[in-house]
């Protein structure tokens, strides 16, 4: 159980290492469980590198940030730099997606050492005729070291330390000639490597960026009542993309069971013509790898796939592991369920609670390596027909073990794929799933409603660990969940709560229909569901209908695309908003978004009081951008298209809710 | 560089490890930069480990904490339990000096995870008979692991499960006597072992708990002017004891340097007369394993050593490495020094100041194995005579990887030394010498002095990381340090920074006879160093001079001695002290400790102004003890002898500093 990793070369008693490497490389970070797990970025995201950096005594130190594709044999050095307190710091944009290491490297440098104490000595009026000899031998041996021009550079200067005369010695060793020229060939000789190389999981951009509309092929079909199928739900894709997404999800479009099938309203009995929900996966058409026979053929799903990459759409699935009773797994692999002693399957229950539609798989079967290959298998089975997005239903009610196995060797093959965890559970399962390899995590955003948690959730994920490892998808609903904010119908609290996961998170997506249309019936009161729910019906949707928030929903999206501070989630900074007297205003929120670049800077301001208007004092954080309180600045608000002059930091806002609660400033500031 | 730690085995292809170990072990703490440095206890201290565990699905979790010495074959268990939000926690009371690991095993308890779903369904009024046939399976297997009568008793509940009536068998399915002998033979078979086998270093009860009284030998001869000896130091030692000391450390007992040797105050040219400094280590008469003539004999120093431990004192050595021009190892080992191209050895400097005196050793010599092999020599050199404890000087201008390479290898021999570090440096120098092996380190207490920077200081070092590897010793004066706010010479500035060093860190430690004395002139205004310094001179001290604080310092360390609660630095809540309208009183400062089994409480209030009587309303945290505000109490001042009842949380204190600026209550809770 003991890894080398426990006995670091300072503890091996032979000294079989080189004991010379004085420099001490601590604390580098992102560096999640000490390495146990890999940091994430995005392909074209901006990786930030930090670590504690010194030696003993008083030398100069220089250090790099290494990294590479893992498989590589050369490393790409950053240079890093000192910013106080013995921290060091670089960064990288990084590259394809993929798998890649990266570590620091550090060393001290005499001759810069040297350097510094000669010039404080001279200072001091103190003679420093040996100084300039000594400097002499640590220039010679940078000409050995040195390529091309700078070791004749070096060897003039050797000449110049060693017999020229005081005057001219002095100014040579502190010139620039000779400083630059010695800086291009540092002495690495007896450099620290940190003891670890850490991993980067650089994930495709839409890991890090994405707009998801969820909608179920089967009420698309070409007239009310008809069962939708792939070639119905292309002639959609185009009024998807124009309203500014670039994800479809589809429910599971698997086989449908028919024993113990749910009616609608989630009814234990279904009626003849009911069609099951899609969850309920598996039937003698098939199971995870098949088509539901009314969908179409996997032709037609191919080439709905190819529509929606035209439309600059990709395709997510929903894969959910677990069968319907009629799945050909059971008669298959009957070792892969628990058996009661009546010799039926163990069905899904949570006592008291029975779903007897449900049959889960037992991840502790002895054939749990067939078992693991099968499932695995499905992903690959789906990225070979052009998906590479996946929404995972209930990962957490499956082994751990499995997902970081399964999306861990994944990836290594397809490092192009998205893997979604729909885990609405505790917070030590979610941050787990996240560690162990899923791209993008459902959230607790449906339920923070108010300023105070809203504020606080987003200071939890992107102030702590989490930042690095777990990207938050905002869904303001999901077919599962109609949240009770929204069961009111204000068309305002629909914009509110959409603005809100678009802006806050640069993942997120939709409901799309039921969203778009301000559905707010729920089953029943108290309820999360939404009544007549899709899962056990086919619906016919008039997204023309009146009321429908389609134009709000475009517009921000179009921001989205067209800001890149809107595209990233971790540079958040929220504000302050007076209601007067001090008080920090209760509905109007406001929050800062820097682009990695530093160039786009996004100001958005919300009012969640969805029904009366509301007014305060915003403090725009100048400091932020070491800019004076006093700063005149633009601001334009995206939305409605109007440009203001802010003098200072104070500035007036107002929201009427019945006309658009929300702003979303571009802040021009002066560079 | 990649170890086997970065390929943990889900991500292993060939799948050949137990996928169906389910749970999942988690940010396992104490674990210092992942498990790369050990965490520090000392023997009899608690050591509590907390972890997130957790499992796929609703299935309930057990877990046990494992230690061992290392080397040892058996691990000792300890039964973990639940704090919420999936946190597990369990501790012991450590054992002997020396090096122990320590991890966490948890596994899917089935028997439970049944017995929990069955009470719901029958609380539910559903029908069990077939849940009461697979329990009859489950304890079937507990039946088959179990050991002794539980075999039996659980043969006989698989009976009443099987045909029993259902009221008798439900009784039994949920009865204390199947619990109980289930959970006597757990099913641990497909548990999961956390990753990672931490280290724990015990060490001997002084590293946690100790008081230091340093004095120079040479200052206490026979008679004034006279140069001490070991055996003269003999007759000082009952003294020191009864003070309530039990470190005495020595500064350097080494031969000292002719060549540059510096008179009094520091100057550069000696007397012929004048001692030298005794941090210039090494003349003819030897280095660093030699005893300066003077002094005695090597058989006097060891008998000084003895009689030390016969009045319950252990004897510190201090270690520098670094030599007079004169030591020994210049002409043995050329090659550890830095050689000018003048022919002379490289002094120590901090250009531009100079130190001609030192020779400063050069850690990238060649020749580093033998370096590093003899200057670990001194330290077990000095083991061999008896030595424990060893005060290091300015570990932080030598190489850090021998530090962690030497420490780390002689305690595996002799696990009960201690190593201070005297390194009065940066934050992350600090921090990495007592991760790499310092047993205790100077801190910060002598340059923090108002409130707000003391309760800061000792959050920081006993609410962050800090906590479990860095243990600070404080100390109010050191021969280098007379600290501005003594440089007045008040005597109730004296106790009062005594008592804040004695109070808030379980290791302090004074420069003896200054301290006592109060002495405090420094060679000039603006300085830290005493005027006359005992450094370069001889001294000759009346320690019954009158104004001394004897009584006072003997006082704090018989309290300390006779209550655990001030045995340990990690635990302190610091109280609230109002000076009227709800504001925070600027100069009282009371602070609450609990000893290990929470049964010594002490509370110590502070008044930080040696000048004037200050009073203000304290608030007990009654809270921390699960009593309510309104509690009736009783605390003593172990001072004053004193005892006083308090009728809930708000007290008022007054102390008066020209009597005695500090309580140290003794609080008397009922349990």
């Amino acid at each position: 159980m003991k890894s080398d990793f426990f006995q670091p070369a300072p503890l091996r008693s032979e000294l079989s290492f080189d004991g010379r490497r004085r420099v001490i490389i601590d604390r580098v970070s992102p560096e999640i469980d000490g390495g146990r797990f890999p940091a994430k970025r995005a392909s074209g995201e901006r990786m930030i590198v930090e670590a504690d950096i010194f030696t003993d005594g008083a030398d100069t130190v220089e250090a790099e940030l290494l990294y590479r594709p893992c498989g590589a044999k050369d490393w790409v050095s950053v240079s890093m730099s000192p910013l106080g307190n013995d921290l060091w710091t670089a960064s990288f944009i990084t590259g394809a997606p993929g798998s890649y290491e990266y570590t620091v490297r550090a060393w001290v440098d005499h001759f810069l050492t040297w350097q510094k104490g000669l010039k404080k000595k001279i200072d001091a009026g103190q003679d420093v005729a040996i100084d300039l000899k000594i400097g002499a031998a640590i220039v010679e041996l940078g000409a050995a070291r040195a390529k091309g021009e700078d070791a004749g550079t070096l060897h003039h200067h050797v000449g110049i330390l060693t017999v020229g005369d005081p005057v001219t010695a002095v100014d040579a060793a502190l010139g620039e000639e000779l400083t630059a020229a010695m800086q291009r060939c540092p002495d690495k000789s007896i450099a620290t490597m940190y003891e670890k190389v850490l991993l980067l999981q650089v994930d495709q951009r839409k890991a890090g960026f994405s707009t998801w509309y969820e909608f179920f092929p089967r009420s698309w079909g070409s007239e009310p009542g008809r069962h939708g199928t792939f070639r119905d739900c292309m002639t959609i894709l185009p009024r998807i993309s124009q309203m500014g997404f670039d994800v479809v999800y589809l429910p599971p479009i698997h086989p449908i069971g028919q024993t113990k099938r749910k009616g609608r309203n989630n009814s234990l009995v279904a009626a003849p013509d009911d069609p099951g929900s899609c969850w309920a996966i598996g039937s003698a058409d098939g199971g995870h790898t098949a088509v539901h026979p009314e969908l179409g053929s996997m032709e037609d799903f191919e080439a709905f796939v190819r529509e929606a990459e035209l439309n600059g759409i990709s395709v997510a699935l929903d894969i959910a592991f677990q069968c319907s009773p009629d799945h050909p797994w059971v008669l298959e692999h009957p070792q892969w369920f628990r058996w009661r002693p009546d010799g039926t399957v163990q069905f899904a229950e949570n006592p008291p609670k029975r779903y007897e539609d449900i049959l889960p798989i037992d991840f502790e079967t002895k054939d749990w390596q067939n078992l693991w290959t099968e499932l695995r298998g499905v992903f690959l089975f789906w990225i070979g027909k052009g998906v590479k997005i996946f929404r995972v239903d209930n990962p957490h009610t499956k082994a751990f073990p499995f997902w970081e196995w399964a999306i861990g060797t994944i990836r290594d093959a397809h490092p192009d794929t998205v893997f979604l965890a729909e885990a609405f559970t505790r917070p030590k399962l979610m941050a787990r799933l996240a560690k162990a390899g899923y791209t993008q995590s459902y959230s607790y955003f449906t339920w923070r409603n108010n300023k105070h948690d809203l504020q606080q959730y987003l200071t939890e994920l992107t102030r702590t660990e989490l930042r690095d490892f777990m990207r938050p998808n905002f869904w303001p609903n999901t077919p599962d969940i109609l949240h009770e904010e929204l069961q009111s119908g204000s068309r305002a609290k629909f914009i509110i709560r959409m603005a809100l996961a678009a802006t806050l998170s640069s993942n997120y997506g939709m409901y799309g229909p039921a969203y778009e249309l301000c559905e707010h019936l729920p089953v029943a009161h108290g309820k999360e569901e939404y009544i007549d729910s899709e899962k056990y019906e086919i619906k016919s949707w008039d997204l023309d209908r009146p009321g429908n928030i389609r134009a709000e929903i475009t517009a921000v999206n179009r921001i989205r695309r067209e800001h890149p501070a809107l595209q990233q989630t971790a540079d958040i900074t929220f504000v302050r908003i007076d209601a007067g007297e001090g008080r920090e205003h209760e509905q109007l929120m406001g929050y800062v978004k820097r682009s990695d670049d530093g160039r786009d800077v996004i100001l958005t301001v919300v009012n969640l009081d969805d029904h009366h208007t509301q007014g305060g004092w915003l403090r725009f954080p100048l400091e932020l951008f070491g800019l004076p309180h006093t700063q005149q600045f633009m601001v334009e608000d995206l939305l409605s298209g109007n440009s203001f002059t802010w003098n200072g930091e104070w500035n007036f806002i107002e929201l009427n809710p019945h006309h658009m609660p929300v702003h979303i400033f571009s802040v021009k500031l002066p560079s």
